[in-house]
C-alpha cells in the first residue's frame, strides 16, 4: 500500500503529462509463436499456388522468409521492448505506409497510455512522497512478451469469474499464480488459506476491518497501529465515520481488550520488522498483517507467515502500481466471505482484466526462478529476475543514499539489519522502500518543509505519529530522480 | 450499476467454472499490420542474403510468400475471432509443435481467463437475478482486433495518469473517449463537466454521496429515491454505518430539505423514465442522477442530459460488466475534487489497464458510427454498430417476452412507451434492460419464489421497496439463456 496527497499544492502544477509511451496497439511477434501454424495451415499453400503457380523453390522460400520475418520481427520486438517511450511515434512512422496504416496511427498515436510522473531534470523538484514503484519499469522493458497482456474485446465481460469460490469474482489463473509465487518464495503460507483479490490492498484494508469489525455494538471497534504507522490507515478507517470502526491511534498506548491491531511488516515508513504488541484477553482483539513489503528485494525472508489475514501487493512486490491489484491471505472462511461482501458492495467485484495481467506478471516472476528444461533449451539469455534485479538496485540505492546522508552530515537514518534469507539462501541486509530519515539540524524542527525549501518533495514524520523531524522518502522513483535527490541531499548542510 | 446477490445459496453451488475460453496470449495480426515494416526493415534483406546467397528470385519469393503469410494469419484471426471458447484449446494444439511450443500452449491453457456464467441446458435453473450483460459478447466477437487490448509489461505502472487533472488517475485517452462517445450519441452534455472515473459506478455512487455529505454536521444527511428503487441504493449507502449519510427510503414520502435524491433514469427495475421529486427550499437538497441505462439500445435518446451529477458506466452500455469501469460527469470542480478523494482514499486511483481497455471499446462504438473515409477505402464490411446490434436484440427479446407473458396468462409486464430518438432519428421504443414482471395469479403474492419453484431466479420486488408480486428480470443474459427463461414462462399456468 503506497500512500497519495495529490490535491495538494506541491503535487500539482508542477507535473506535466507524458503522452508519448508506446502504444498498446502496436504488436510484434515473438520466435516460433506464429511461424508453425502459418505452414500448417491448409489455405496457405493453395493462395501461393493461385497466385504463383505450382513451383518446387516455393516450399523452401515460404518457409526460409517466414524465418527472416519472424527474425526481423525479433528484432524490432527487442527494439520496442527496450526503447524509451519517446521514440515510438517515430518508429510508428516509418513502420506504416497504406492510408489504413495512416489511420492507425494516428489512432496508435491517442491510445498511448500515460507514463506517471514525467523525466525530471537536475533543477526539477523531485517528489518522493509517494512509493511509486517506477524503479521497476526498467527491469519489465527487458522481459518482452514474457508480461504482455493481450485481451480480445469480447473476453472476461461477465461480472462473474468463479461462483463456486467464496471469492466469485476471483479469476483463477490469478488464484493459481499467487499461491504459486508465495511458495516460490516462501514468505507466506497459502494451504488451507482462501485468496481474496482487491482494487489494491487498500480496497482489502477496509474489508479486513469490516470483517472483523462486531455485527452488533454500539460504538465502533479501536483501530490501532504502533507507531511510526502507515499514513492511510488513520485516513482510510476514518474518511466515512464508519460506525464499525474509527482509529484509536498508537497500538503502545492503547488500553483496552477491543480492538483491530495493525501490523505492517517490514513497516511503513521506518522499514522494521514488526510483531503484533497488543494480545486479547477475551479474544475480541483481532489482527491484520500487511505484509505488502515482504519480499526479497527488501528484506531477507526469515520465515514463512502464517497469519489469520495477511495483505499484498503487485504496486510493491512487481512494481505495476497502476494496475492496482492486491490480494489478501485470509483463514477463516466467515471473514473471507465478508471480506468478499465488501469488495461486492464496494466496487462490485475487482477488474479482471488487471487480475489477468497481474496473474501473468507473477506467473513471469515465478518462471525467471523457475525456469523449466524446455524454456531454458536454446535460449542462451539469463532468466529475467525480479527480486535479483530488486534486491541490487535496492543495496545499490541504500549505499548512494547512506553516503549522501554522510557527506551532507546533517542527516541520520535507520541502522542497517540483516539477516539470512531463505530465499536466496546467503545472508542479506535490509532495504527498506521508504528511508526514514531525520533531520539533526537543531534549528530545523520540521524536516519536510526544509527538504521542500529545496524542491525536495517528502511526507513528513507528524503524517505517521512521529516526530516532524523525521521524514518519509521513496526509494522507488526511476533512476534519474533519485539520482538528482542523493546529489542534491549531499550538498545540503 | 447492477446488483448482485451471490453469496446466497441459490446462486453458488448450481454454477460451474468454464475454463476454455480463448487463452489472451494467442495472438494473430490483422493484413497489413506487418507486412509494411518486414519489408521494409533493412535487416531483413540482409538476413536472407546471408542464409541463402543472392538469387534475383528471392525478393519476389520473400514478398509473396509474407502476402501469404498474412493471407493466412487473416484466415486464422477471423477464425479466432469468432469460435466459441471452447474450441480453442483442440487449435491451440493444431498450432503447436516444438517443446518449447507445448509448454507454451500449457501455459497458454492455465491461462484461459474466465467467462463467467456457463452454457445451459433446458433443465439448468435460468439465473436473471443480476444484470450480466453477456448479450453483448456476439457483438464483440465480430470486431476482430478493433477492441483488442495489448499491455507491454513495463506500461502504466505509475499511480498517475495526469496529476494535472482534478481526476489524477484517469488516463487522458479514457477522457478523451468518453466525451467522444457521449457526442456522438447526444445523450450528455460533456462540455464544461469534469470527467471522473470509477471501479464501476457503484464506487462513484459512494464517491457523490461522499462528496455531497456536508463536511460538519452531527446527523448524517437522508438519501432517498422513488420506489421501486435500484436494490443497492440503501445496501450500499448503510454497509459502513456511516455517519455521513444515511439511507431514508423512498423520496415520494419523504419529507425535510436536507437529502440526497438518487435519480436512476430509464430506472432500475421497471424502466422508467424519472425526474426528480424533491425541490430544496434552502438548496440543502442534492441529486445525482444514475444513467447507466440511458443508450440507444434501451430508450430513444429524447435530449441532451445536463445535470450536476451524471453516473454512466461501461457494464451497461457495452457489456463489459468484467471490466469495472464506469465514469462521471461533474459540473462542480469542488465536488469533482471530493469524489476524487474518496476514490484516491477507497482504492487509490482506478485500474490503468481495465481504463485502457474501456477507452479501446467506447472507441471502437464511435468507429462504428464515424467511419473515417480511410477506414471505410477498400472494406467492403459494413462497420460494427453496437447501439444497431443492441436495439436489435432488445426489440427482438422484448417481443419474445411479451408473447410468452401473453402464452401464459398470469403475468402482467409494463406498457410499451416511445419516443423520438435523437440519435437514430426515429421513433423508437423503450426497451428496459430489465423486465418488471407482476405475477397477477391470486393464490401468488411471492412471484419470485413461484418463479424459483421453476428453476428461474429473478429479484424480489421487495429489495426495490416494492410489491413482491414483481420481480426484476434481467434481459441482458446470453441467448440461450435467455431463450429457455420465456420457453419455460409461457408454460406456467
Amino acid at each position: 500500500m503506497a500512500a497519495l496527497r495529490v490535491g495538494t499544492r506541491a503535487v500539482e502544477g508542477r507535473f506535466q503529462t507524458n503522452g508519448g509511451a508506446m502504444a498498446p496497439s502496436v504488436r510484434l511477434l515473438p520466435p516460433n509463436r506464429e511461424a508453425k501454424p502459418r505452414s500448417n495451415h491448409s489455405a496457405a499453400p493453395g493462395k501461393a499456388r493461385r497466385r504463383a503457380g505450382p513451383m518446387p523453390l516455393w516450399r523452401v522460400a515460404v518457409f526460409v522468409s517466414v524465418a527472416l520475418n519472424v527474425a526481423t520481427l525479433a528484432l524490432l520486438l527487442h527494439h520496442y521492448a527496450t526503447s524509451p517511450p519517446h521514440h515510438h511515434n517515430h518508429h510508428d512512422g516509418a513502420l506504416t505506409r497504406s492510408s489504413d496504416a495512416v489511420d492507425r496511427q494516428a489512432r496508435t498515436a491517442s491510445m498511448a497510455p500515460s507514463t506517471g510522473k514525467p523525466a525530471v531534470t537536475p533543477d526539477s523538484v523531485i517528489n518522493l512522497d509517494h512509493g511509486d514503484p517506477t524503479m521497476f519499469e526498467a527491469f519489465w522493458r527487458e522481459t518482452g512478451d514474457a508480461a504482455e497482456l493481450v485481451i480480445p474485446g469480447w473476453q472476461t465481460m461477465s461480472y462473474f469469474s468463479d461462483v463456486t469460490n467464496v471469492c466469485w469474482f476471483l479469476e483463477p489463473e490469478l488464484d493459481r499464480q499467487v499461491r504459486r509465487l508465495h511458495r516460490t518464495v516462501g514468505n507466506a503460507a497459502v494451504d488451507g488459506y482462501h485468496v481474496l483479490v482487491g482494487t489494491g490492498s487498500t480496497q482489502l484494508f477496509m474489508a479486513a476491518l469490516y470483517a472483523l469489525s462486531p455485527d452488533s455494538g454500539d460504538e465502533p471497534v479501536s483501530v490501532v497501529s504502533t507507531a511510526p504507522y502507515y499514513s492511510s490507515y488513520p485516513a482510510v478507517t476514518d474518511f466515512l465515520r464508519s460506525g464499525l470502526f474509527r482509529w484509536a491511534g498508537d497500538a503502545d498506548t492503547f488500553e483496552g481488550d477491543s480492538y483491530i491491531e495493525l501490523v505492517c511488516s517490514p513497516n511503513n515508513p521506518d522499514g522494521t520488522i514488526r510483531e503484533a504488541v497488543l494480545a486479547s484477553k477475551t479474544g475480541n482483539g483481532k489482527t491484520v498483517h500487511d505484509l505488502a513489503y515482504y519480499w526479497p528485494q527488501y528484506t531477507p525472508i526469515t520465515k514463512r507467515a502464517d497469519h489469520d489475514i495477511m495483505l499484498f501487493t503487485v504496486s510493491k512486490s512487481t512494481g505495476h502500481a497502476g494496475t492496482r491489484i492486491g490480494w489478501a491471505l485470509v483463514k477463516d472462511r466467515a471473514i473471507a466471505r465478508k471480506m468478499t461482501k465488501f469488495v461486492e458492495l464496494n466496487t462490485i467485484g475487482v477488474s479482471k482484466d488487471s487480475q489477468l495481467r497481474a496473474a501473468k506478471v507473477l506467473a513471469a516472476v515465478s518462471d525467471g526462478y523457475e525456469r523449466r528444461p524446455e524454456q531454458a533449451k536454446g535460449t542462451t539469455t539469463p532468466p529475467h529476475r525480479l527480486f535479483d534485479f530488486g534486491r541490487r538496485k535496492m543495496v545499490e540505492r541504500w549505499s548512494m543514499l547512506r553516503a549522501s546522508a554522510a557527506a551532507s552530515g546533517i542527516f541520520s537514518l535507520p541502522e542497517e539489519t540483516s539477516g539470512f534469507c531463505n530465499f536466496t539462501k546467503e545472508t542479506a541486509a535490509t532495504n527498506p522502500a521508504f528511508a526514514w530519515l531525520r533531520c539533526d539540524r537543531e534549528d530545523v524542527d520540521d524536516c519536510a518543509s526544509f527538504l521542500r525549501g529545496h524542491k525536495i518533495l517528502t511526507r513528513s514524520g507528524a503524517q505517521f505519529g512521529a516526530d516532524p523531524r523525521y521524514v518519509r522518502v521513496s526509494m522507488l522513483d526511476r533512476d534519474d530522480a533519485f539520482d538528482i535527490f542523493v546529489n542534491r541531499l549531499s550538498s545540503l548542510k
